[in-house]
């Protein structure tokens, strides 16, 4: 199922580095009736999007302090001490950027300074469909709060049952975010673009999303309404050298193509020796992934190529420029 | 023909920080036909429309060593004084910020760090039509010089005897740019986002201009070509109390008027004697404006208010959120 591809010519690298593109067009209509109509007629749209959908129609609409507790409560205790030792870790690199006031006399008597503040208003999207992404939560929602970013609110989509996963809830209050509201998809980037009776308007959206959610991203953006970027399908490119640990590769191939099914993994090495011990280490740990079936669509994907040295994989990675990079080689800070 | 506006209610602030909104629909298809075309034939098909749009038809394609002295003895004297020091004012505002190399050791034996790389390839447009914005050249041409941007270089239309303007041509020496191409509009866009025989690919392209411009970039970056952001058009929001100077207010307001016919200017003041007496300014040096037409038709969209107080003002700017605000007040520091 997955071919090695031995030191193709440069003219075919290309190729080698097209990636499955995110096509909108067939949901960018659905999408911007669905914005039409959360902008135009609020709360009721969104409670309707999210009966029809999210297949909720419950009155709460957003976590309550019970919620929170309950979540803290019945979440796992290592899941609890990960997310505890995640938060720190986050808070203590992000904490590190905070800039300074600068101040530069570019002519007597003219002073020039650039100064960083903080949004006022902050709106996360957080999906809660096939995995909930409360890194996400921690990864957008500790550095706000360290800006001192006045309101950050959250959006997730509710199950059936009107429930936020726990993991989110308990994430959400670590990053010290109390609103957590019941809304998915396009009709909560709408909800967030525009505000209404439940929900606040942000002044810059942020969180990744499926194509849907991308899509609102988008077309809010063209409305004034700032956005991160719009995410698509997630990426990694490893370089392996003799000396990479093949099961240590392979396990990182693996964590991304888990992602989703149009998640994308390349591997470069300078022997096929290698190219081979890490793919028959990638299909070996497959076997075992919870997410087996999604990680199995995303190998589709996989691309693996030997090339002559590290020198050529650098380029052809800077070729592709992938989401994630991973230098599994002798002395990586120097290629870094 | 300017009406001042007394306290208005904030209820109807929303509406009175309205903007022209930049309709892209009549352009889309126009240039979505040149972007297709540029990238399938490449030069010939730049140069087809270089022939048509700006009227000049030669085989010469880019300046050459000669252009530039030529641009270096033709310039004014007082406006290459200017050029210069203008030039290191840029060099010492943003040499100051370039970043040093952060490492957080956010665990035992777990360090991270940020830093910032050069992007390979720059591509800069420089609108060369109604007004050649030099002085852009320097604004963006010095910053990528100071962050080492191993390749960069500058499209802008030639004149129909394919020429471009001195000043452009002396602001790139200054700036470092050596890479002067004669292409302009939509075709500009393209050309350097897929790069052809006569003009190199762009890893990010940078620079403001008119709808077909804009509009091709926005187009461009849905393909994966990186853009700085889709300008829109100027706009100035001056707040200015009871020790405003009305004619140097004035000067500020026209200054963003003659951008460009739909540009936006605000002035919001604390007193209806300030805003009538800015008025009176403003109508009085509009007359010796040398591009008086296009002042006189962005100031249109001139907008003075009258609010209770500082705070007020403040409050109404940041719903705004003008390009460029400008503090006329007691203790700007205070304010900023």
């Amino acid at each position: 199922m997955i071919n090695i591809v031995i030191n193709p010519p440069e003219s075919e690298w290309e190729q080698l580095t097209q990636r499955p593109q995110a096509d909108f067009r067939e949901v960018e209509q659905a999408v911007t009736a669905i914005l039409d109509d959360v902008k135009r007629n609020g709360t009721s749209a969104l409670v309707n999007y999210t009966a029809a959908l999210d297949g909720y129609s419950g009155s709460k609409q957003m976590a309550d302090e019970n919620d929170f507790t309950a979540a803290e409560q019945n979440l796992d205790a290592v899941l609890k001490i990960a997310i505890l030792q995640a938060a720190a870790n986050i808070e203590k690199f992000h904490s590190a950027q905070l800039t300074t006031y600068q101040q530069v006399e570019i002519m007597p008597g003219v002073v020039c300074s650039k100064r960083a503040l903080p949004i006022e208003s902050v709106g996360l999207y957080i999906p809660g469909g096939s995995a909930p992404l409360f890194s996400t939560v921690l990864m957008l929602g500790i550095p706000a709060r360290i800006a001192a970013c006045k309101n950050v609110f959250l959006c997730t989509p509710p199950s059936q049952e009107g429930k936020v996963h726990p993991a989110i809830l308990f994430a959400a209050k670590v990053a010290g975010i109390k609103q957590v509201y019941y809304a998915g998809g396009a009709q909560a980037i709408a909800a967030m673009a525009f505000g209404n009776a439940a929900i606040p308007k942000a002044d810059k959206i942020f969180g990744p999303g499926n194509r849907y959610v991308t899509c609102a991203k988008s077309q809010v953006a063209a409305w004034g309404v700032a956005i991160d970027m719009p995410a698509g399908p997630s990426e990694v490119l490893v370089i392996a050298d003799e000396q990479a640990v093949p099961r240590f590769v392979a396990a990182d191939l693996l964590a991304q193509a888990e992602h989703g099914p149009d998640s994308q993994v390349i591997c470069l090495c300078i022997s096929e020796g290698m190219a081979r011990a890490i793919k028959t280490e990638t299909q070996d740990l497959l076997k075992q992934l919870p997410r087996k079936d999604i990680a199995e669509k995303a190998l589709k994907y996989y691309r693996s190529l030997v090339l002559e040295n590290i020198e050529h994989c650098i380029r052809f990675s800077n070729q592709s420029a992938p989401e994630h990079l991973i230098l599994s080689v002798e002395k990586p800070e120097k290629w870094a």
